[in-house]
Protein backbone atom coordinates (compact mmCIF):
# COMPACT_ATOMS: atom_id res chain seq x y z
CA UNK A 1 0.00 0.00 0.00
CA UNK A 2 1.07 3.32 -0.96
CA UNK A 3 1.18 6.67 0.68
CA UNK A 4 -1.62 8.16 -0.98
CA UNK A 5 -4.10 4.84 -0.22
CA UNK A 6 -3.73 5.72 3.61
CA UNK A 7 -5.30 9.65 2.84
CA UNK A 8 -8.98 10.15 3.94
CA UNK A 9 -10.02 11.54 0.59
CA UNK A 10 -8.91 9.89 -2.56
CA UNK A 11 -10.01 11.97 -5.87
CA UNK A 12 -9.83 10.13 -9.22
CA UNK A 13 -10.48 12.25 -12.10
CA UNK A 14 -8.41 12.53 -15.31
CA UNK A 15 -5.26 14.33 -14.76
CA UNK A 16 -4.59 17.00 -17.26
CA UNK A 17 -7.48 18.97 -17.01
CA UNK A 18 -9.63 21.02 -14.02
CA UNK A 19 -12.78 20.07 -15.49
CA UNK A 20 -15.63 18.88 -13.36
CA UNK A 21 -13.22 17.33 -11.04
CA UNK A 22 -11.75 21.38 -9.91
CA UNK A 23 -15.22 21.84 -7.86
CA UNK A 24 -13.77 18.35 -5.62
CA UNK A 25 -10.80 19.93 -5.34
CA UNK A 26 -11.67 23.66 -4.38
CA UNK A 27 -13.38 22.05 -1.43
CA UNK A 28 -10.46 19.72 -0.22
CA UNK A 29 -7.91 22.77 -0.76
CA UNK A 30 -10.02 25.33 0.92
CA UNK A 31 -10.88 22.73 3.97
CA UNK A 32 -7.48 21.86 4.61
CA UNK A 33 -8.26 18.28 3.88
CA UNK A 34 -5.21 15.23 3.56
CA UNK A 35 -5.94 14.20 0.09
CA UNK A 36 -4.76 12.10 -2.94
CA UNK A 37 -5.14 13.52 -6.40
CA UNK A 38 -4.83 9.83 -7.67
CA UNK A 39 -4.18 10.16 -11.19
CA UNK A 40 -1.96 12.63 -10.94
CA UNK A 41 0.09 10.19 -9.09
CA UNK A 42 2.81 8.18 -11.00
CA UNK A 43 1.82 4.87 -12.82
CA UNK A 44 5.06 3.70 -10.19
CA UNK A 45 2.77 4.51 -7.38
CA UNK A 46 -0.70 3.23 -8.63
CA UNK A 47 -1.44 6.64 -10.35
CA UNK A 48 -2.45 7.76 -13.88
CA UNK A 49 -5.24 7.20 -15.82
CA UNK A 50 -4.73 3.44 -15.46
CA UNK A 51 -6.13 4.02 -11.98
CA UNK A 52 -9.39 5.98 -13.04
CA UNK A 53 -9.88 2.77 -15.27
CA UNK A 54 -9.22 0.05 -12.77
CA UNK A 55 -12.24 1.46 -10.41
CA UNK A 56 -14.61 1.69 -14.14
CA UNK A 57 -13.74 -1.85 -14.43
CA UNK A 58 -14.17 -2.77 -11.06
CA UNK A 59 -16.73 -5.34 -10.97
CA UNK A 60 -17.61 -5.60 -6.82
CA UNK A 61 -19.09 -1.65 -7.29
CA UNK A 62 -22.46 -1.50 -6.79
CA UNK A 63 -23.13 1.01 -8.17
CA UNK A 64 -20.09 2.05 -10.19
CA UNK A 65 -18.92 5.29 -11.17
CA UNK A 66 -20.22 5.93 -15.16
CA UNK A 67 -17.51 8.15 -15.51
CA UNK A 68 -15.21 10.52 -13.26
CA UNK A 69 -14.88 12.75 -11.28
CA UNK A 70 -15.22 10.19 -8.18
CA UNK A 71 -14.13 10.14 -4.44
CA UNK A 72 -12.96 6.99 -2.52
CA UNK A 73 -13.67 7.98 1.08
CA UNK A 74 -15.54 6.23 3.65
CA UNK A 75 -14.60 2.97 2.40
CA UNK A 76 -17.54 4.03 -0.51
CA UNK A 77 -16.74 5.43 -4.29
CA UNK A 78 -18.91 8.28 -4.60
CA UNK A 79 -19.41 9.60 -7.90
CA UNK A 80 -21.07 12.59 -9.94
CA UNK A 81 -19.82 15.88 -8.92
CA UNK A 82 -22.59 17.72 -6.96
CA UNK A 83 -23.29 14.17 -4.77
CA UNK A 84 -19.54 14.42 -4.30
CA UNK A 85 -19.13 17.82 -2.86
CA UNK A 86 -22.78 17.20 -0.80
CA UNK A 87 -21.13 14.25 0.45
CA UNK A 88 -17.96 15.38 2.06
CA UNK A 89 -19.08 18.89 2.91
CA UNK A 90 -20.79 18.51 6.39
CA UNK A 91 -17.36 16.66 7.17
CA UNK A 92 -15.36 19.59 5.70
CA UNK A 93 -17.15 22.24 7.48
CA UNK A 94 -18.41 23.95 3.95
CA UNK A 95 -22.14 23.86 4.44
CA UNK A 96 -24.38 24.76 6.72
CA UNK A 97 -26.23 22.89 9.81
CA UNK A 98 -30.08 23.19 9.00
CA UNK A 99 -31.80 20.56 6.49
CA UNK A 100 -33.49 23.54 5.32
CA UNK A 101 -29.72 25.34 4.12
CA UNK A 102 -28.57 22.21 2.85
CA UNK A 103 -31.29 21.21 0.41
CA UNK A 104 -30.95 25.28 -1.01
CA UNK A 105 -26.84 24.37 -1.28
CA UNK A 106 -27.45 21.34 -3.26
CA UNK A 107 -30.18 22.95 -5.32
CA UNK A 108 -27.56 25.88 -5.72
CA UNK A 109 -24.85 23.52 -7.28
CA UNK A 110 -27.36 21.60 -9.36
CA UNK A 111 -28.03 24.76 -10.94
CA UNK A 112 -24.61 24.92 -11.41
CA UNK A 113 -23.86 21.57 -12.88
CA UNK A 114 -26.55 22.82 -15.29
CA UNK A 115 -24.87 25.75 -16.25
CA UNK A 116 -21.56 23.89 -16.78
CA UNK A 117 -22.99 21.38 -19.31
CA UNK A 118 -24.12 23.87 -21.46
CA UNK A 119 -20.70 25.95 -21.23
CA UNK A 120 -19.06 22.31 -22.06
CA UNK A 121 -21.44 22.30 -25.22
CA UNK A 122 -20.62 25.20 -26.45
CA UNK A 123 -17.39 24.10 -28.46
CA UNK A 124 -19.16 20.67 -28.08
CA UNK A 125 -22.83 20.95 -29.89
CA UNK A 126 -22.75 17.81 -31.60
CA UNK A 127 -20.64 15.19 -30.15
CA UNK A 128 -18.01 14.83 -27.62
CA UNK A 129 -16.11 12.54 -29.76
CA UNK A 130 -15.38 14.42 -32.34
CA UNK A 131 -12.77 17.03 -32.41
CA UNK A 132 -14.14 20.92 -31.87
CA UNK A 133 -12.40 21.33 -35.26
CA UNK A 134 -15.10 18.96 -36.54
CA UNK A 135 -17.98 20.77 -35.71
CA UNK A 136 -16.69 24.13 -35.56
CA UNK A 137 -19.45 26.10 -37.17
CA UNK A 138 -22.21 24.38 -35.05
CA UNK A 139 -20.39 25.78 -32.39
CA UNK A 140 -20.00 29.36 -33.84
CA UNK A 141 -24.38 29.30 -33.90
CA UNK A 142 -24.48 28.22 -30.46
CA UNK A 143 -22.16 30.60 -29.28
CA UNK A 144 -23.93 33.25 -30.34
CA UNK A 145 -26.95 32.28 -28.02
CA UNK A 146 -24.99 31.23 -25.56
CA UNK A 147 -23.13 34.66 -24.60
CA UNK A 148 -26.18 36.94 -25.59
CA UNK A 149 -29.26 34.47 -23.76
CA UNK A 150 -27.91 31.51 -21.52
CA UNK A 151 -24.72 33.09 -20.09
CA UNK A 152 -26.55 35.97 -18.71
CA UNK A 153 -29.62 33.90 -17.59
CA UNK A 154 -27.64 31.96 -15.13
CA UNK A 155 -24.95 35.01 -14.02
CA UNK A 156 -27.97 36.72 -13.73
CA UNK A 157 -29.94 34.49 -11.38
CA UNK A 158 -26.89 33.96 -9.01
CA UNK A 159 -25.80 37.54 -8.88
CA UNK A 160 -30.07 37.28 -7.52
CA UNK A 161 -28.91 34.55 -5.49
CA UNK A 162 -26.17 36.79 -3.87
CA UNK A 163 -28.52 40.11 -3.81
CA UNK A 164 -30.52 38.29 -1.61
CA UNK A 165 -27.60 36.96 0.72
CA UNK A 166 -26.16 40.35 1.11
CA UNK A 167 -29.85 41.76 1.77
CA UNK A 168 -30.27 39.09 4.95
CA UNK A 169 -26.22 40.66 5.88
CA UNK A 170 -25.04 37.33 4.87
CA UNK A 171 -21.01 37.38 3.39
CA UNK A 172 -21.59 33.97 1.47
CA UNK A 173 -24.39 32.81 -0.85
CA UNK A 174 -25.79 30.27 2.47
CA UNK A 175 -25.51 32.63 5.07
CA UNK A 176 -22.18 33.77 7.22
CA UNK A 177 -19.67 31.03 6.40
CA UNK A 178 -18.15 30.24 3.14
CA UNK A 179 -20.02 26.88 1.45
CA UNK A 180 -19.22 24.98 -1.27
CA UNK A 181 -21.00 26.86 -3.50
CA UNK A 182 -19.22 29.68 -3.01
CA UNK A 183 -16.05 27.85 -4.40
CA UNK A 184 -18.00 26.37 -7.29
CA UNK A 185 -19.84 29.95 -8.24
CA UNK A 186 -15.76 31.24 -7.65
CA UNK A 187 -14.50 28.65 -10.76
CA UNK A 188 -17.82 29.05 -12.58
CA UNK A 189 -16.76 32.66 -12.90
CA UNK A 190 -13.12 31.89 -13.32
CA UNK A 191 -13.63 29.35 -15.94
CA UNK A 192 -16.34 31.63 -18.06
CA UNK A 193 -13.63 34.76 -17.69
CA UNK A 194 -10.90 32.14 -19.42
CA UNK A 195 -13.24 31.08 -22.23
CA UNK A 196 -15.38 34.26 -23.14
CA UNK A 197 -13.15 37.25 -21.58
CA UNK A 198 -14.68 39.69 -23.68
CA UNK A 199 -18.37 38.25 -22.69
CA UNK A 200 -17.79 38.65 -19.14
CA UNK A 201 -15.88 42.05 -19.22
CA UNK A 202 -19.31 43.26 -20.91
CA UNK A 203 -21.49 41.65 -18.45
CA UNK A 204 -19.00 42.63 -15.45
CA UNK A 205 -21.80 45.61 -14.23
CA UNK A 206 -24.46 43.70 -14.45
CA UNK A 207 -23.03 41.05 -11.75
CA UNK A 208 -20.89 42.98 -9.18
CA UNK A 209 -22.17 40.51 -6.30
CA UNK A 210 -20.46 37.87 -8.10
CA UNK A 211 -17.11 39.20 -9.01
CA UNK A 212 -16.60 40.60 -5.53
CA UNK A 213 -17.79 37.11 -4.20
CA UNK A 214 -14.92 35.48 -6.34
CA UNK A 215 -12.33 37.87 -5.22
CA UNK A 216 -13.02 37.29 -2.10
CA UNK A 217 -12.89 33.71 -2.75
CA UNK A 218 -9.64 33.96 -4.19
CA UNK A 219 -8.01 35.66 -1.30
CA UNK A 220 -8.49 33.33 1.05
CA UNK A 221 -5.52 32.13 2.41
CA UNK A 222 -5.83 28.43 1.39
CA UNK A 223 -7.48 28.83 -1.89
CA UNK A 224 -4.95 31.51 -2.37
CA UNK A 225 -1.82 29.22 -1.74
CA UNK A 226 -3.72 26.35 -3.66
CA UNK A 227 -4.43 28.76 -6.86
CA UNK A 228 -0.57 29.96 -6.67
CA UNK A 229 0.80 26.09 -6.33
CA UNK A 230 1.53 23.55 -9.09
CA UNK A 231 -1.53 21.68 -8.14
CA UNK A 232 -3.86 24.07 -9.74
CA UNK A 233 -3.72 23.00 -13.14
CA UNK A 234 -3.66 25.54 -15.64
CA UNK A 235 -6.52 26.65 -18.26
CA UNK A 236 -6.45 24.78 -21.45
CA UNK A 237 -8.04 23.69 -24.85
CA UNK A 238 -8.78 20.49 -24.09
CA UNK A 239 -11.06 21.41 -20.86
CA UNK A 240 -14.28 21.99 -19.82
CA UNK A 241 -13.73 25.63 -20.04
CA UNK A 242 -11.93 26.57 -23.66
CA UNK A 243 -10.41 29.80 -24.92
CA UNK A 244 -11.61 29.90 -28.96
CA UNK A 245 -11.83 34.04 -29.23
CA UNK A 246 -14.16 32.69 -32.56
CA UNK A 247 -16.75 31.98 -29.79
CA UNK A 248 -16.61 34.92 -27.62
CA UNK A 249 -18.39 37.95 -28.34
CA UNK B 1 -57.20 29.47 0.22
CA UNK B 2 -58.14 26.82 -2.34
CA UNK B 3 -58.35 22.97 -1.67
CA UNK B 4 -54.76 22.43 -3.56
CA UNK B 5 -53.01 25.00 -1.17
CA UNK B 6 -53.36 22.48 1.83
CA UNK B 7 -52.17 19.75 -0.14
CA UNK B 8 -48.83 18.37 1.75
CA UNK B 9 -47.25 18.51 -1.84
CA UNK B 10 -47.49 21.08 -4.73
CA UNK B 11 -46.15 20.20 -7.17
CA UNK B 12 -45.03 23.46 -10.17
CA UNK B 13 -44.41 22.42 -13.37
CA UNK B 14 -45.83 23.13 -17.05
CA UNK B 15 -49.09 22.10 -17.59
CA UNK B 16 -48.81 20.60 -21.50
CA UNK B 17 -45.25 18.33 -21.27
CA UNK B 18 -44.08 15.67 -19.10
CA UNK B 19 -40.45 16.69 -19.08
CA UNK B 20 -38.92 16.68 -16.08
CA UNK B 21 -41.59 17.03 -13.84
CA UNK B 22 -42.76 13.58 -14.85
CA UNK B 23 -39.99 11.46 -12.32
CA UNK B 24 -41.41 13.56 -9.04
CA UNK B 25 -45.33 12.72 -10.49
CA UNK B 26 -44.20 9.14 -10.86
CA UNK B 27 -42.57 9.29 -7.35
CA UNK B 28 -46.00 11.18 -5.96
CA UNK B 29 -47.97 8.60 -8.11
CA UNK B 30 -46.56 5.26 -6.80
CA UNK B 31 -46.18 6.47 -3.20
CA UNK B 32 -49.96 7.55 -3.85
CA UNK B 33 -49.51 10.63 -2.13
CA UNK B 34 -51.73 13.56 -2.03
CA UNK B 35 -50.20 16.24 -4.23
CA UNK B 36 -51.53 19.02 -6.59
CA UNK B 37 -50.59 19.67 -9.85
CA UNK B 38 -50.25 23.32 -9.65
CA UNK B 39 -50.19 24.84 -13.15
CA UNK B 40 -52.49 22.11 -14.63
CA UNK B 41 -55.37 23.33 -12.60
CA UNK B 42 -57.87 26.37 -13.73
CA UNK B 43 -55.90 30.21 -13.53
CA UNK B 44 -59.50 30.48 -11.35
CA UNK B 45 -58.38 28.70 -9.07
CA UNK B 46 -54.84 29.85 -8.62
CA UNK B 47 -53.29 27.66 -11.27
CA UNK B 48 -52.29 27.78 -14.68
CA UNK B 49 -48.43 28.77 -15.88
CA UNK B 50 -49.44 32.09 -13.78
CA UNK B 51 -48.66 30.34 -10.69
CA UNK B 52 -45.32 29.15 -11.88
CA UNK B 53 -44.54 32.55 -12.94
CA UNK B 54 -45.47 33.99 -9.03
CA UNK B 55 -43.29 31.87 -7.08
CA UNK B 56 -40.35 32.56 -9.98
CA UNK B 57 -40.60 36.45 -9.06
CA UNK B 58 -41.19 36.02 -5.31
CA UNK B 59 -38.29 38.10 -3.77
CA UNK B 60 -38.74 36.28 -0.39
CA UNK B 61 -37.09 32.96 -2.06
CA UNK B 62 -33.88 32.46 -0.59
CA UNK B 63 -32.91 30.68 -3.28
CA UNK B 64 -35.44 31.34 -5.53
CA UNK B 65 -35.82 28.53 -7.96
CA UNK B 66 -34.14 29.14 -11.71
CA UNK B 67 -36.99 26.90 -13.64
CA UNK B 68 -39.46 24.38 -12.75
CA UNK B 69 -39.85 22.13 -11.41
CA UNK B 70 -39.75 22.84 -7.91
CA UNK B 71 -42.17 21.75 -5.27
CA UNK B 72 -43.78 23.68 -2.12
CA UNK B 73 -43.46 20.96 0.92
CA UNK B 74 -42.56 21.89 4.43
CA UNK B 75 -42.89 24.89 3.92
CA UNK B 76 -40.11 24.71 1.58
CA UNK B 77 -39.83 25.82 -2.18
CA UNK B 78 -37.39 22.94 -3.34
CA UNK B 79 -36.03 23.09 -6.87
CA UNK B 80 -34.29 21.00 -9.16
CA UNK B 81 -35.18 17.49 -10.06
CA UNK B 82 -33.10 15.27 -8.04
CA UNK B 83 -32.68 17.74 -5.36
CA UNK B 84 -36.81 17.36 -5.06
CA UNK B 85 -36.31 13.45 -5.58
CA UNK B 86 -34.03 13.20 -3.06
CA UNK B 87 -35.71 15.33 -0.24
CA UNK B 88 -39.17 13.81 -0.48
CA UNK B 89 -38.04 9.69 -0.98
CA UNK B 90 -37.43 9.15 2.13
CA UNK B 91 -40.52 10.32 3.63
CA UNK B 92 -42.46 8.63 0.18
CA UNK B 93 -40.57 5.04 1.14
CA UNK B 94 -38.68 5.17 -1.90
CA UNK B 95 -35.26 4.71 -1.07
CA UNK B 96 -33.35 2.33 1.02
CA UNK B 97 -32.61 3.65 5.09
CA UNK B 98 -29.16 3.38 4.92
CA UNK B 99 -26.84 6.34 3.97
CA UNK B 100 -24.71 4.46 1.16
CA UNK B 101 -28.19 3.51 -0.40
CA UNK B 102 -28.91 6.89 -0.48
CA UNK B 103 -26.24 8.61 -1.90
CA UNK B 104 -25.81 5.44 -4.81
CA UNK B 105 -29.58 6.40 -5.46
CA UNK B 106 -28.51 9.90 -5.88
CA UNK B 107 -25.50 9.03 -7.99
CA UNK B 108 -27.87 6.95 -10.60
CA UNK B 109 -30.28 10.12 -10.46
CA UNK B 110 -28.12 12.65 -11.62
CA UNK B 111 -26.67 10.09 -14.25
CA UNK B 112 -30.56 9.89 -15.48
CA UNK B 113 -30.41 13.80 -15.58
CA UNK B 114 -27.25 13.66 -17.43
CA UNK B 115 -28.80 11.49 -20.02
CA UNK B 116 -32.09 13.29 -20.23
CA UNK B 117 -29.92 16.78 -20.72
CA UNK B 118 -28.10 15.10 -23.79
CA UNK B 119 -31.35 13.32 -25.14
CA UNK B 120 -33.19 16.97 -24.74
CA UNK B 121 -30.36 18.81 -26.86
CA UNK B 122 -30.86 15.93 -29.64
CA UNK B 123 -33.18 18.15 -31.10
CA UNK B 124 -31.94 21.48 -29.72
CA UNK B 125 -28.11 21.38 -30.07
CA UNK B 126 -27.98 25.03 -30.92
CA UNK B 127 -30.52 26.94 -28.62
CA UNK B 128 -33.70 26.15 -26.42
CA UNK B 129 -34.70 29.90 -28.12
CA UNK B 130 -35.19 28.43 -31.41
CA UNK B 131 -37.59 26.17 -32.81
CA UNK B 132 -36.37 22.35 -33.97
CA UNK B 133 -37.09 23.31 -37.57
CA UNK B 134 -34.59 25.67 -37.11
CA UNK B 135 -31.48 23.62 -35.92
CA UNK B 136 -32.73 20.65 -37.86
CA UNK B 137 -29.93 20.24 -39.78
CA UNK B 138 -27.66 20.23 -36.45
CA UNK B 139 -30.29 18.17 -35.17
CA UNK B 140 -29.77 15.02 -37.60
CA UNK B 141 -25.84 15.48 -37.02
CA UNK B 142 -26.36 15.46 -33.61
CA UNK B 143 -28.61 12.48 -33.51
CA UNK B 144 -26.21 10.45 -35.46
CA UNK B 145 -23.92 10.22 -32.83
CA UNK B 146 -26.34 10.51 -30.05
CA UNK B 147 -28.24 6.74 -31.27
CA UNK B 148 -24.49 4.90 -32.09
CA UNK B 149 -22.47 6.52 -29.17
CA UNK B 150 -24.46 8.39 -26.22
CA UNK B 151 -27.84 5.88 -25.66
CA UNK B 152 -25.90 2.56 -26.32
CA UNK B 153 -23.43 4.09 -23.12
CA UNK B 154 -25.68 5.25 -21.11
CA UNK B 155 -28.40 2.03 -20.84
CA UNK B 156 -25.69 -0.11 -21.16
CA UNK B 157 -24.37 1.56 -17.77
CA UNK B 158 -27.95 1.17 -16.74
CA UNK B 159 -28.35 -2.65 -17.88
CA UNK B 160 -25.10 -3.17 -15.92
CA UNK B 161 -26.01 -1.50 -12.29
CA UNK B 162 -29.24 -3.67 -12.93
CA UNK B 163 -27.36 -6.67 -13.73
CA UNK B 164 -25.60 -6.19 -10.28
CA UNK B 165 -28.51 -5.64 -8.34
CA UNK B 166 -30.33 -8.83 -9.83
CA UNK B 167 -26.95 -10.99 -9.10
CA UNK B 168 -27.55 -9.84 -5.10
CA UNK B 169 -30.80 -11.28 -5.95
CA UNK B 170 -32.03 -8.06 -5.36
CA UNK B 171 -35.83 -6.86 -7.67
CA UNK B 172 -34.98 -3.59 -7.72
CA UNK B 173 -31.73 -1.53 -9.10
CA UNK B 174 -31.13 -0.07 -4.96
CA UNK B 175 -32.53 -3.21 -3.31
CA UNK B 176 -35.30 -5.95 -2.64
CA UNK B 177 -38.07 -2.51 -2.86
CA UNK B 178 -38.25 -0.22 -5.58
CA UNK B 179 -36.91 3.53 -5.43
CA UNK B 180 -37.14 6.46 -7.29
CA UNK B 181 -34.49 5.87 -9.21
CA UNK B 182 -36.38 2.56 -10.64
CA UNK B 183 -39.39 4.80 -11.32
CA UNK B 184 -37.16 7.25 -13.41
CA UNK B 185 -35.57 4.46 -15.45
CA UNK B 186 -39.18 3.13 -16.38
CA UNK B 187 -39.60 6.99 -17.51
CA UNK B 188 -36.19 7.50 -19.76
CA UNK B 189 -37.18 3.77 -21.27
CA UNK B 190 -40.61 5.20 -22.18
CA UNK B 191 -38.96 8.35 -23.34
CA UNK B 192 -36.68 6.93 -25.30
CA UNK B 193 -38.69 4.22 -26.77
CA UNK B 194 -41.45 6.61 -27.92
CA UNK B 195 -38.58 9.57 -29.62
CA UNK B 196 -36.26 6.91 -30.91
CA UNK B 197 -38.48 3.41 -31.65
CA UNK B 198 -36.22 2.07 -34.45
CA UNK B 199 -33.13 2.53 -31.83
CA UNK B 200 -34.30 1.25 -29.06
CA UNK B 201 -35.51 -2.01 -31.05
CA UNK B 202 -32.19 -2.55 -32.39
CA UNK B 203 -30.75 -2.30 -29.02
CA UNK B 204 -33.77 -4.29 -27.24
CA UNK B 205 -31.29 -7.47 -26.96
CA UNK B 206 -28.29 -5.85 -25.29
CA UNK B 207 -30.77 -4.48 -22.43
CA UNK B 208 -33.34 -7.16 -21.17
CA UNK B 209 -32.69 -6.47 -17.58
CA UNK B 210 -34.02 -2.48 -18.22
CA UNK B 211 -36.89 -3.63 -20.66
CA UNK B 212 -38.12 -6.27 -17.60
CA UNK B 213 -37.37 -3.59 -15.06
CA UNK B 214 -39.19 -0.85 -16.73
CA UNK B 215 -42.32 -3.29 -17.47
CA UNK B 216 -42.79 -4.92 -13.84
CA UNK B 217 -42.60 -0.63 -13.04
CA UNK B 218 -45.63 -0.04 -15.58
CA UNK B 219 -47.40 -3.00 -14.03
CA UNK B 220 -47.19 -1.43 -10.19
CA UNK B 221 -51.38 -0.95 -9.29
CA UNK B 222 -50.53 2.83 -8.87
CA UNK B 223 -48.52 3.19 -11.85
CA UNK B 224 -51.08 1.38 -14.09
CA UNK B 225 -53.20 3.17 -12.87
CA UNK B 226 -51.61 6.14 -13.03
CA UNK B 227 -50.65 5.71 -16.85
CA UNK B 228 -54.18 4.83 -17.54
CA UNK B 229 -55.20 8.16 -16.49
CA UNK B 230 -55.87 11.56 -17.58
CA UNK B 231 -53.05 12.85 -14.96
CA UNK B 232 -50.55 11.38 -17.50
CA UNK B 233 -49.97 13.41 -20.47
CA UNK B 234 -48.98 12.22 -23.63
CA UNK B 235 -45.48 12.34 -25.32
CA UNK B 236 -46.08 15.49 -27.65
CA UNK B 237 -43.41 17.14 -29.94
CA UNK B 238 -43.19 20.28 -27.21
CA UNK B 239 -41.91 17.98 -25.14
CA UNK B 240 -38.48 16.98 -23.73
CA UNK B 241 -38.53 13.26 -25.71
CA UNK B 242 -39.99 14.15 -29.05
CA UNK B 243 -40.37 11.77 -32.14
CA UNK B 244 -38.77 13.27 -35.18
CA UNK B 245 -38.53 10.00 -37.45
CA UNK B 246 -35.33 11.77 -39.24
CA UNK B 247 -33.14 11.70 -35.85
CA UNK B 248 -33.78 7.86 -34.96
CA UNK B 249 -31.47 5.02 -36.97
Amino acid sequence: MTAWQRAPFQLFYWPFIQGRGEFIRLALEEAGAEYADVARMPESEGGGAKAIMAVLRDESLRPPPLMPPFLKTDGLVVAQTANILQYIAPRLGLVPEPLQARVAAHQLQLTVADFIGEAHDVHHPIAISLYYEDQAAEARRRAGHFVKERLPKFLGYFERVAARAADSGDDWLLGPSLSYVDLSVFQLMSGLSYAFPNTMAALGPEIPRLSELSRRVAERPRIAAYLASPRRLAFNEKDLFRHYPELDE
